[in-house]
């Protein structure tokens, strides 16, 4: 089975802006066995849009359409879908009830306007927008199936989870489908790759794909056979050989992110942590927090970005800042075990460094160095390293290794 | 002028991928007076792509095709260009040589597979790459211009800058553009375009594209004209009544982030700030330090996730978190005036709020419901707002109001 997706949107054809609903979409569409052999954007013109639809129904029975769904002139998906598949758009005062209450609930009027979102595609079924106003619209008709997805990614990804999954499925030959994905902290991708590459290019199926963001790497693995436990079988074989090539350094096999396992972990032995950092700027604690129930663990942390702020508040000793200087793994130190106490946390962790672009004004320290400490009741330890890349890089790059210095610490590795 | 990007590679239909390619083409495009009306992925697939091809030829008198150059069977783009265009492919020993001098430089053989790149459409001019074997094309015929450029951006960038833009601007007729973007604060989409529509409606050049994140909104204006004044002038006239309608909601006229924006306002004043967060878990304090040199203004922040770490850190009185709670407008102006006090800062600035997803246990507060706090030595102001959305969403438009708050302070509205 093929699949085609287009995106609609002006906004997507600027030079600003890429289109990633079709990467998650892709993704799906690949572990139901289904192909993407073409993607494309077109800006909010209904003419070449209809013509864009018409072309890819007659190469594809499945097309994804996102975004275009909003209220406004410049909304012409509904339009144009309706045209190319040659069938009418009908109102549905429900959607305007609903629209309606969806207003109310933030007390605000809805805009008339809106009404424009009620128009429905004849013969489609209706896929209720619980993020947003856009109902999203599915179309199953002699040409296959067209899907209409409102643009916000925070819209389209619980739609298409939970509205469009179970319909592709019913719609779809049967075939079973098992992927894994092993993620991994702190290793270069080259690295990597020379590691298990001699493995995984020894398979066709399971399909290998390996994601690498700055400090966090991603292995996929998609097998696909006659039954579940076929493919089950051919993912086992070789994420096992991978995953003994890697031990320790995998930090998850279902998905779950440095932070969440982090605080997982952090749950389930009932411990909890503060942090305290200069570099990081409150990104270690920000990607700590943006786990739901995080309070549970976190109790809170400094951002010493001045030496005041480090002496004053978190009482690092000036004497550590004056032979040592901020940047020390003597500094690092005093900040995770200063942070600890006056948390009354079962660990405290700090970073500290050079995040760049220039070295700090009258130091010798180089861009990239970083300092990161993680305290127990018993001892503490500091790691050094030098990042490479931008501030946003090394800066992404110290609380990955400070997340994953958490990690270890709890695993006892 | 309008033109085409045609991205051919099955590696980018995968979920890893995007074409990025295409945004560096965009952005050279649009500054020629250029716009890219659609664009497209195409797998290695012979007969997709001279559809793709002939298709996006009938539309626009530029197409662009980047990748499918290399010398593999997978590499189908100088067929399928041929056959949609109409036109033989004629070998070329002098690319054969040149490839050939090529490998030896590195002292390595030249692959018989190697001869396949050597063909080139009848007509077109060949543009040698300096950076890998892949010759490019361009060919202009009667229905407009084709450009076949190799897909690895290394060696698609300057071959593009040094041999398509010179043909490109002989070709194209002579026009000046000019463009501007006023970025807006904490509006909601569609309150911004119900006041500003009736404005840019009434003008096709410049044209508009509005650009929205939360909290965020990009105004993009980009007229064309004889001369640099006359469309510089045509920015002006719309610019201008847009502005008057926006007034203070804009942040800045010249792409400055607000990040930006709040810290050379800072830096202007000689002022300092400090920052304590609840909900929002360190994002205000990334945002502020994720500006280069932010340590001039920035002076630190406490993450007081926890009850302790309120009144214990900053001296919260637990009479008031008692009283009040930790979520309230007097919790947030106690946490700002703190701040601002323990830090010596000139500014303090607070965040408390439910990011969600649930509700806090034993709490009535609603989930998006945050209070932001600004002090000063003479006073603090306190805003009370319930934003819409998921975790992710609810303390990225509380971080945004935030900083928006810091900036309306220092400029005085």
């Amino acid at each position: 089975m093929t699949a085609e997706i287009l995106a609609v949107g002006s906004e997507l054809l600027t030079p600003q802006r890429v289109d990633t609903n079709s990467l998650y979409l892709t993704q799906k569409l690949n572990e139901l066995g289904v192909e993407v052999v073409a993607k494309g954007v077109i800006g909010d013109d209904r003419v070449r849009l209809t013509q864009a639809i018409e072309q890819a129904r007659a190469r594809t029975p499945l097309l994804i359409l996102t975004g275009g769904l909003g209220p406004t002139e410049d909304d012409v998906t509904r339009d144009a879908a309706a045209t190319a598949c040659g069938c009418n758009l009908v109102f549905h005062q429900e959607i305007v009830d609903a629209i309606e209450a969806r207003f109310r609930s933030f007390r605000r009027a809805m805009a008339p306007i809106n009404r424009r979102q009620a128009y429905i595609l004849e013969g489609a079924e209706i896929l209720p927008n619980e993020r947003g106003t856009a109902p999203g619209q599915w179309l199953r008709d002699q040409a296959g199936v067209v899907i209409l997805l409102p643009g916000p990614p925070n819209e389209l990804k619980p739609m298409f989870e939970a509205q469009c999954l179970p319909r592709l499925v019913q719609w779809l030959p049967q075939r079973h489908i098992v992927a894994r994905v092993l993620r991994v902290a702190g290793m270069p991708e080259s690295d990597l790759d020379q590691l298990i590459s001699p493995i995984y290019t020894r398979y066709t199926n399971p399909v290998t794909t390996i994601l690498a963001a700055p400090g966090d790497i991603q292995v996929h693995f998609r097998a696909h056979g006659s039954s579940d436990a076929e493919a089950r079988a051919l993912v086992e074989e070789l994420s096992r050989q991978v995953e003994e090539a890697l031990r320790d350094k995998i930090y998850s096999r279902d998905g779950e992110s440095l932070e969440e396992v982090v605080g997982r972990l952090l749950s389930e032995r009932g411990a909890t942590l503060a942090v305290a950092e200069s570099c990081t700027g409150g990104l270690l604690a920000e990607r700590i927090t943006s786990v739901p129930g995080s309070s549970r663990y976190f109790l809170g942390g400094w951002v010493s970005y001045s030496s005041h702020a480090k002496t004053a508040w978190l009482g690092v000793s000036p004497q550590t800042l004056e032979t040592h200087g901020a940047v020390s793994a003597e500094a690092a130190r005093e900040m995770a075990q200063r942070a600890r106490e006056a948390a009354c946390s079962t660990l405290g962790v700090s970073v500290t460094g050079v995040a760049g672009p220039a070295p700090d004004p009258g130091s010798s320290h180089p861009v990239g160095l970083v300092y990161i400490a993680v305290a127990d009741q018993q001892s503490c330890e500091v790691k050094e390293r030098r990042f490479v890349g931008e501030r946003d890089r090394v800066r992404l790059q110290a609380s990955q290794l400070a997340l994953d210095l958490i990690r270890r610490k709890l695993v006892g590795n």
